[in-house]
Order: structure tokens, then sequence, then C-alpha cells
């Protein structure tokens, strides 16, 4: 145990020290030639020869930051363990610590994951247009932003010069693997929830589940108005969906822990909860349609609710045999690793398909996990994506931790938001505990409820990527996340104590 | 079977359909909209929502790209195991014929693969800069190459304009995929080495590898001065060089393949391969630090084979020890998870210090594995590795093989330089065979070390990168590599069965 503490610490200060020392690219990033940024003629007429070599060596910064990443993930699930918290707390909290503390000592791979929603606009505005950096900047921010001191002349900056490739590379290389850890993860989400299971949620957990998302919603809507009366609707909706999604992993875990997983409040629970991400789902694709639309248009909501409808109901009714066919499949084929391959390839597939559709790649990703949920392959499936999990998935949330900035509570409005989101995520959740009826314990089942986790972390991460939310709504929502993940556990624990008879 | 076929091939015609149906960024990156390219200054004012719709949809395509590649590497393997030869022959071989196909059909995202080499220094230069596609472009290629038809011109055609986000997205993933997949192999070629194996290696076997690599390299080297004469002397280094690594993974699986890996000459050909090994590893520091130098420097050739020599040299003398307490580290430690995230770091830690004194990442990877190697963690590794190895290292070869232009065996000079380069490779390893001394078969010998396979992919992958070797001589020598991959198997046979009697 202690000997995990020193590894990680070791990982994590040699981490620093190593991005100290690297000259010219990850720390001369900050410090290096302020003259060059706006400088876009200035090309030296040789510069073929130096550019191969900077060529070469920028795969070694990516093995850097990997390090360094791997080093926090190891960090924070040891806290996590430590105090006998889920692991993706852990990873967050890391994330929200280092990040911060990075971010303020001014250290550019740290500042550059803080502002990398606005950078990575200008990344595609670059190519899209072909315009130089200075010019594509001119179209993604404001004037005001490109002043000296200015969040976009502070991103032009961290994205050319000596240091700009490393750090555009160290931003398309983040936001490939979490993008990748975000797809696996839905996929084993999927693979745990089960097309099985998904069948047998009664109709006690759907109304549980219905209510405890049209009540949070409504209520998320409502505190909008006094709080963030000149935001746009569609933002709105945005953070008032975000709070619906309850943590299936968490509310298992804890019940399990609890060993109250046999009870009828908990069996209520999980019914509700494998019914909720699949409503989580579909409220995810609406709102992405919605911010794209750039206003609340029906018709498109009405469409997308069916689209998204009609591709999980139909792999909930033909997902067996789908399953099946590709079960003969890999029970036919020899190789191990091509055992392996094919149901990968099969996930990113429906990834692809989802996306294409208009839903998003997750969407795909947990319907591939649905899919193949069989009994005969789940157990090896798992243990097969374990590994691409374990390194990819967590990246993920350290990278939503690292973009928490705290500085935004020193505002009034980010701790008076904070407080009511969470009152809301708690009781829209204990009206759903409400639904459940008189014959079990209704607070039980509400608090069960509380957990908040993946999916929720999905739709705050695509709120910020997508601009909808700002850094403040955005900071209030992942403490809020955070809190109920930590709180959930608390609240449970007690709840099931208060009536111990009742239980199993 | 069948079945494997089956799915194989559906899978790269629905790759294939894919990218035909994917307009606009996949497919319509050819066809789109010409004119855009070079209108750098042409920017929509109001280019911010659709931006973001586009960064939403942007993970699809490399959803799709993954696909596409897995399902290549499913027929690869499939095609491979069929014929009894080594998987990473079939991946090669399939990504030639792909490559070869979708870039006649002008399919733009093999058209892309196949001008990677020079796309990446645009991108580069338009992030160092900070200049414009155009202007960047214009210091990366000449004149001649900007005109319609030239390959610069085509170059920034296909990453500007509405396919250009995509196609950039698709060239940084694979050059951060391919990446991974190489150090990932090295460590479990590092891993599979073992330190132990490689302080056993014996006088006879390291006198065997000496004479090969020194008689490979200048043999290489002579048939230069005819073939290609106009060639920078580091070009022909770094060719002369490719020809010199055996592959250990070969010749061990075609050893066992005939039952004769307990024979005296097995022994030597599998001692002298690890040799080999390290010899190519250092050799490949050496040739990229000539080629940065841009001429032949003896000073610098001479503190590159110090380093690396005295990098590889404290893991093989200190190894046991570090290895010893990461692995009472990693026995202290509880989750699975951790247990394999800690030696993941390491190895990538390991990669960027090797990068860091100047040697290739690599080179860290492969010492990383050689700490690892002690038996009580070996079997773990190698299993948890595998969903990694099997995923990202495939790619790397497909990509090697998607670049070899077979349009090059047009001019006699390709065909006439890969015939030279044959003789070469196979006459330098027959010197070697003959250093093993009359107590054994030498011919047999000869012809383990024959066998061509990750080392050199490396060295040509890392040649092509770096401008050095262009696509003509590329060509060439991955036909080698994959003629030798394949006829060493026969050779060894038909050696061993000759003289029956000597072996085991």
């Amino acid at each position: 145990m202690r000997h995990s503490l020193s590894v990680g610490l070791l990982l994590v200060c040699l981490s620093f020290i190593g991005i100290a020392l690297a000259p010219p690219a990850l720390a001369g990033g900050g410090g290096g030639a302020p003259h060059q940024t706006a400088a876009s003629t200035a090309l030296a007429p040789s510069a073929s020869a130096p550019k191969q070599a900077g060529e070469h060596h920028a795969f070694a910064f990516i093995l850097l930051e990997l390090t360094i990443l791997i080093g926090m993930v190891i960090a924070g699930r040891w806290l996590a363990d430590r105090f006998h918290q889920p692991a993706v707390l852990g990873e967050l909290l890391i994330g929200v610590a280092l990040g911060n503390i990075g971010y303020w000592l001014g250290l550019p791979f740290f500042s550059f994951v803080m502002d990398y929603g606005i950078a990575s606009p200008l990344f595609e505005q670059v190519w899209r247009s072909g315009a130089s950096v200075v010019d594509a900047a001119s179209h993604v921010f404001g004037p005001k932003e490109l002043v000296p001191g200015g969040k976009g002349y502070e991103v032009v900056h961290l994205m050319t010069g000596s240091g700009g490739l490393t750090n555009v590379n160290i931003g398309v290389s983040l936001w490939l693997f979490s993008s990748l850890g975000i797809v696996l993860l839905l996929f084993n989400v999927g693979l745990e929830t089960g097309l099985q299971q998904l069948r047998q949620v009664g109709r006690k957990a759907s109304v549980v589940a219905v209510v405890g998302v049209a009540a949070t919603f409504f209520l998320g809507l409502a505190v909008t108005f006094p709080l963030l009366g000149d935001y746009p609707p569609q933002a709105r909706v945005f953070l008032a969906a975000t709070l619906c999604a309850t943590s299936i992993s968490i509310s298992t875990r804890v019940l399990k822990d609890l060993d109250k997983h046999h009870t009828p409040e908990a069996r209520i629970v999980l019914g509700a909860s494998v019914f909720n991400d699949l409503l989580g789902l579909v409220l995810l694709a609406v709102c992405i349609e919605l911010v794209l639309e750039g206003h609340i248009a029906y018709g498109e909501t009405a469409w997308i609710v069916f689209l998204s409808s009609a591709f999980l109901g139909a792999i909930v009714v033909l997902g067996d045999r789908l399953g099946n066919r590709i079960s003969d499949l890999l029970n036919a084929l020899k190789a191990n690793e091509t055992r392996f391959l094919l149901p990968l390839a099969f996930a990113f597939l429906m990834g692809w398909i989802a996306s294409e559709i208009g839903l998003s790649g997750t969407v795909g990703g947990f319907a591939a996990g649905l899919v193949l949920s069989d009994e005969s392959l789940r157990a090896r499936m798992k243990e097969l994506l374990m590994p691409l999990i374990t390194i990819f998935t967590p990246i993920f949330f350290l990278l939503i931790g690292m973009q928490v900035n705290l500085q935004t509570f020193l505002h009034w409005q980010t701790p008076v938001l904070t407080i009511a989101l969470l009152l809301v995520a708690i009781g829209g959740k204990l009206l759903a505990g409400l639904s459940a009826g008189p014959s079990v314990d209704r607070l039980s089942v509400g608090m069960g409820m509380l957990p908040r986790g993946e999916v929720a972390l999905i739709f705050a991460s695509m709120g910020k990527g997508l601009g909808v939310l700002d850094s403040g709504v955005y900071a209030a929502l992942i403490i809020v996340i955070i809190t109920m993940a930590f709180a959930s556990a608390v609240a449970l624990r007690w709840s099931f104590a208060r009536n111990a008879p009742t239980g199993g």
C-alpha cells in the first residue's frame, strides 16, 4: 500500500520535473519566442532540415504525456482505493487538483489542457480554411480576446512557434485518446447492462426512471431562470439534461459493498438505472441536435427522439440474433487475437453508424456492448477490453477534471449555481423514489438513484466541447457530479441502516 | 475458417462502401471544392456554428478509419494463417494490395496514406510557422510540386477545404496509433528477448551476429555506388543499415514449427538474433543522428554509439535490480488495473528518456521490456499487452504496406535495386553462417539469420519519415523484407531437411 503511494507520487513528481526540464517543446511553449507568434510570414528559408528533427522527436512528448497521465491515474486510483471510493472519483479529483496547480504555476501543458476547449475550434479553422493561424484565430475569437492577455492570444501563442507543434500534438492526442476512451467505456457499460437485464426491467423500475428524469430535468430547467437568465435556451436544456443521468456502475458497487444488492429496493434501483441510461443517451442525442440547430426546434427533436429510439429499439429486439451470429463466427475463429479484433471492429462500426445517422458515437458503442452482452461472450470480452479501457477511459476522466477551473468559484455565481444544481440533483431523484410505491422503502430507492457518473460526465464534456457550457457552469456541474458520486454512498449506507429490518 | 474469411472480406467491403458513402469529409476530400484550396483568405465570417458541428462528428471518421484498419488486419491475419505464414506478412501484404487498389481508384483515404510521408512536414510547418497552409507548403515543397498535378498541390488540396480536417485528423491519428504500436511492439520484443537470454548469448553467436551485420552493411553500401550513385552518403548508410536487422520472432517461429529449436544451429541462430537486435538498435540511433546532421559526422557517430551502448549496457547490468523493485511494487499493489498501468507508464517513461538522450523511443521500449522480462512478470505482462499490441502494432504494419507504391516498379531502377538488395540480404547472412565454425551446419545457421521483420520495418518507416528513403527505394526495401520473411521459412525447411541426421 505504501509502495503504491510512493510509486504514484514518484511518477507524478517525475512528470512535473520532466515538463520543467523539457525545453524547448513542452516547457518552452509558454516562454519561448513571443515575437514569432504573429510573424506568420517570417519563415526561415531553410526550414526543412530542423523540421525533420522536430518530427522525429515529436513522439517523445506523446510518450511523456502518456507517462504523466498514467502517473496521475495511478495516484488517483490509489487515493480512491484508500478511501473506499469509486476509481472514477479519484481520477476526477486528481485531475482537478493537479490541473489547477499546474495551471496556477503556468506550466504550458496544464494551461493548454485548461484552454483545450477553445484550442480545438482554432485547430479546425486552420485546416478548414487553409488560412494562417492568426487569420483563423480572428474568425474564432472576438477582437478583445486577441489582445495580449486575452484567451485567444494565449491559445495562438501556445499553438505556434517553438512549442506550438508539441502543444497541437498533445491536444489532438488527448482528443483521440479520450474519445476512444468514451466509446470503449460505453461499450463496456453496454456489456455490463446486458440485453437480458434491459428486457427484464419491470414496470415499477421504468416508472422510477421516467419520473426521475422528468423531475430532475424540469427542476433543473426551472433553476436556470433566476440564475442563468441570459443563457440561450439550448444551453439551459443541456444543463438540465446533464443532471438527469444516474450511474449504474456506482450504484451497483455501493449496493454490493453494503451487501444489499438482493433487496427489493436494490432491484428497482438497478433496473431503473439501466432504463435511465437509455433515456440519458436519447436525451444526449436530442441535446446535441438542439445545439447544432442553434435553437429549440420541435421537429428536429421529435425526429432525433424517433431515430435514437428506433436504433436502440432495434438493438433490443434484434440484438440477440446479431449477437448469436457474431458469437458463432468467433467460435469458428482460431486465433485469440482475431477473436478480440472482430468485436472491437464491430463496436467502432456501430459507433460510426450511430454518428452517421445523427446520434452520438457513444450510443453506438453502447449498442455494440448490448449486442455482445451474451453470457457466453461477456466475461471474455471484458477481460480483453480491460487493458484498453484502463488506459484510455481514465484519460477522459482526467481531462474532465483538468478542465475544471477552480478560479471560477471566486465569482459568487458559480458556488450559488453549484448549490442549486446539487439540490435539483437530489430533489429530482428523491421524487423518483416516491414513485416506487409504498411496498418498498421509497427513501432508499431515491438514494440509490442519486449517483452521477459516466453518462453525466459525457454530457458535461460534450457541452463544453460544443461551447454551450461556459467554464463556470462546467465547473459547477463537475463539482456536482463529484459530490453526488461521493455523497450517494454515504446517503445509501445511512438509509439502509435506518431501517435495517426491511433489508433482504 | 470459412466464417473467418467471410467476416474479413465483409469488413473490408463495408469499409470501402463506407468510404465511398461518406461525403463530404472522407470521400469528398478529393472531389470537393478545388477552388477553396488556395483561397486562404476566403473565410466565411460566420464560420463558428457549422465548425462545431464538424468537430462533433470528426471522431466518427476516426471510428470508421479504425473499422477499416481492423477489417484489413483481420483479413491479413486470416490470409497469413491460411498459408501458415507469420501474421506480420499478411498485414504487410494486405496493406500493399488494398493500399495500391485504393490509390489507383483515387479514394482520398488511400491517396492520403500514400502521400502521408510528405503530408506530415506540411502539418508541422503550419504550426511551427503559424503561416497559411499554402505559404507553409511553399517552404516544404519546390515550385514544381505546387502546380496542379504536382505532389505538393495534391497534399495541400487533401489537407484543406471540406475534407481537409478529416484527412488531417486521419493523418495525425495514424501517426499516433502506429508510433504507439512500435513502442509497444519493441516492449514486447524486449519481454520476449529477456535479460537472462541476452546474457547467455555465447561467443559463437556474438561472432555470427557481428559478422552478419558487418558483411550485410558493407555489401549493401557497395551496391549503392553503381545503383544509387547520386544519393547523399547518409541515405546510402541508412539503406545498408536497414538490411542488417534480423527478425528474432520469425526465426523463433519457423524453428519451432520445424521442431528444430533445440538443435545447436538453432541455439546459435537465436542467440545471434538477440544480439543482432541490440546491434540493430544502436545502428538505428546512429543512422537517425547522421540524417539529422545532414552528413557523415564521425564525432557524432562515436558519441551516439557510446550513448546507446551505455544505455543498453546499463539495462543489461542493472536491469535485474530495477526489475525486482518494480516486481515488488507490483506485488504490493492490489488492483489488477494499477498492476498493468505501472509497467506501461515505465515503458513510456523509458521511451521518453531514450528519445531525450538522442536515441529512438523504440530503444526505450525495448529496454523497458528487458527490465520486466523476469519470469514472474513476463507471462502476465504479455497477456495484458496483447489487446494493445493487437490493435496498434498491426496499424504500423498496414501503414508500411499502404505506402509501398507499386507504380515505382514501372521504372527499371526499382526492380533492379530490389534484386540487388535481395542478393545483399542473403549474401551477408550466409557469410555470417560461415563464421559459425565447422562443428555445426553453417548453411542452416546462415539460413536462420535470413528473416527480416519488425526492426527492419522500423528502419524503413523511419527512413521514409525522415525523407532519406524516396518512394522507389522504400518500395524496394519493403518488398525485400516481405520476400525474406516468406522465403526464409522455405529456405530453413529445405536446409534442415537436407541434412536431417545433424538435427537434434
